[in-house]
């Protein structure tokens, strides 16, 4: 859920806003290991354990009750499933298959047993179907439901791919449809917490259960196909530009390529907007060198659809975003962050 | 912080407990895979990845403001520290080195940069302190700081103590002074937040940043001392019956032999019940072979103080407990339950 725009001078969490406190951290307390591949800045951690025959991932995410959902608009079946999802697609953003999970989770004490056995079998449920294994926990008193999973997942063939790697001239590619978690969202927000019509119900599906992009994360780092990939939470203007950022370029991306979810435009929304930053659509987005771009022909059926949506150009972590017109200008990064809006 | 007395008839979290659920997960949702040696159930999970030399381990713990502690009671630093060192305590209790951890926190919007990278600054030099590094992790805006962390540990030599495989006949041993955490918490909530005085100082030190006993955990793994282990988290009038229905014993101990914080009486405690069912001493509480008992004169310097407390002894789960008088009487499960109480 989006929060309110608020300007404030203090020197705080809002106006720092998530990419800085990340840097911070990087820059501050990143350490190294002989053992450890990858530490903060990536979907997931990678390491090799000692003698291994492949690297071992590790992810976490938490959801918060009244920021990340609404009891009223989630059965718990489904909040056990998006749970998982959201922790899972970082591991198929990685290429990585998942193995294991903990989560720690903070429940009212008047919480009813129906509710958490459901809630439990929606998480195991999930990440069952994509090989994940509940491991562990912590279970705490809070006021507002709080969840708190990280994932282990696996590599194959010691092939895993980072949100750096991706060079100028790279195409860029989406899976799925981007703005329809967005646009199920904003249904809830109008009350609809279920409906019989088609888009509708594929909305709030999408925002409810998204489906983790594991099996198709884990076809195109086995391919070679993509050079770097990473899954979009926050929405392509504001991952798009971090993956920029990590690769060392700029990326050119064309308004009437984007897979927009054109029939939210029914309940009020903009597809194009919702698309670029509305965030949640756990897709991947993915860099495949030109030479490369047949990769479309021999996708495996059952797959999500993938769309070229733009370029990898030189540059430095910036977005541009050419509209109907041939007009090109930066794309403002505005999609969800915690601490900054 | 213990929370209030509630009756409630409602077929809710606060009646069923902790353990109630934690065994409703192990039986309905409790997997296997090839590489996992221990799932739900313990202080981690232990699992070998294929072609290691090692087992890795994964523990997840979670605070919640309010519930787990207050602002005003602890300085961001400090509860950096304490974060970490819960979860490490559990590394600790398996013989595990710690390597890695992850941290999901949520913060209000409002959360100043200087308090969070204090917080930070606190968590990972705790962590490293032990061998363990940042990786990555999550943020999310909420109302209340939640703090959830996943620690990951490696074994040596392959050697994991679990909380099962204690015998009747087994020693019983804790590490440290026990209910020196919870004397603390009543200091805090008496509204000392700063003492001058040396027991009240010590009392407070150990609510706020408790050591994690890694090292003489490890060096219990490594040397064969001990049978079983676990950390006293809840006390060990909640603690010892589950090592002591994991290892399929009952446990016999003496008020006489248990290391009580004595000096708590000044502050208007009685030491005994703090002890044993205080919580939050993260102390380490195993089981040594009869034949082994010479442990003691083998500890090496710098080490806590262990102390025997009693026996393993026929039966299925439960403690007894034997007072100066030499009355043995059942020893009620006391100790922190976040949802019975």
């Amino acid at each position: 859920m989006r929060r309110e725009k608020k300007h404030s001078k203090r020197d705080n969490l809002e106006r720092a806003g998530e990419n800085e406190i990340i840097e911070h951290l990087i820059k501050r307390h990143a350490d190294s290991h002989p053992a450890l591949k990858k530490g903060i800045g990536d979907d997931a951690a990678v390491w090799l354990p000692a003698g291994a025959r492949e690297f071992w991932l590790a992810t976490t995410d938490m959801l918060v009750e009244e920021v990340d959902f609404r009891r009223e608009w989630t059965t718990p079946r489904e909040l056990g499933r998006k749970s998982i999802a959201v922790n899972l697609s970082d591991l198929g953003a990685m290429g990585a298959k998942p193995r294991f999970f903990t989560i720690a989770i903070g429940l009212p004490a008047n919480e009813t047993k129906r509710w958490i056995w459901k809630f439990y079998d929606g998480l195991t449920s999930c990440g069952g179907e994509n090989g994940a294994i509940l491991v562990g926990g912590d279970l705490s008193s809070s006021d507002k439901i709080t969840i708190s999973i990280t994932a282990f997942g696996e590599s194959e063939n010691r092939k895993v791919l980072y949100r750096s790697g991706g060079r100028p001239g790279d195409l860029l590619y989406v899976t799925g449809t981007l703005g329809k978690s967005a646009a199920g969202l904003r249904l809830l927000q109008q009350g609809y917490i279920r409906s019989r019509s088609g888009s509708r119900r594929e909305a709030l599906r999408a925002h409810r259960t998204p489906d983790p992009r594991c099996a198709v994360g884990q076809w195109l780092a086995q391919n070679g196909y993509a050079r770097c990939m990473m899954d979009i939470s926050d929405g392509i203007s504001t991952d798009l530009p971090r993956m920029c950022a990590a690769s060392g370029t700029d990326a050119e991306i064309f308004e009437e390529k984007i897979p927009v979810f054109a029939e939210s435009v029914q309940w009020g929304c903009d597809p194009l907007e919702l698309a670029l930053s509305g965030g949640e659509d756990f897709e991947l987005l993915f860099a495949v060198p030109r030479a490369k771009k047949h990769i479309l022909e021999n996708m495996p059926p059952g797959f999500p659809p993938i769309t070229h949506i733009g370029n990898m150009v030189e540059g430095n972590g910036k977005v541009w975003i050419t509209d109907d017109e041939a007009t090109r200008r930066p794309l403002p990064a505005g999609g969800f962050d915690h601490f900054s809006s």
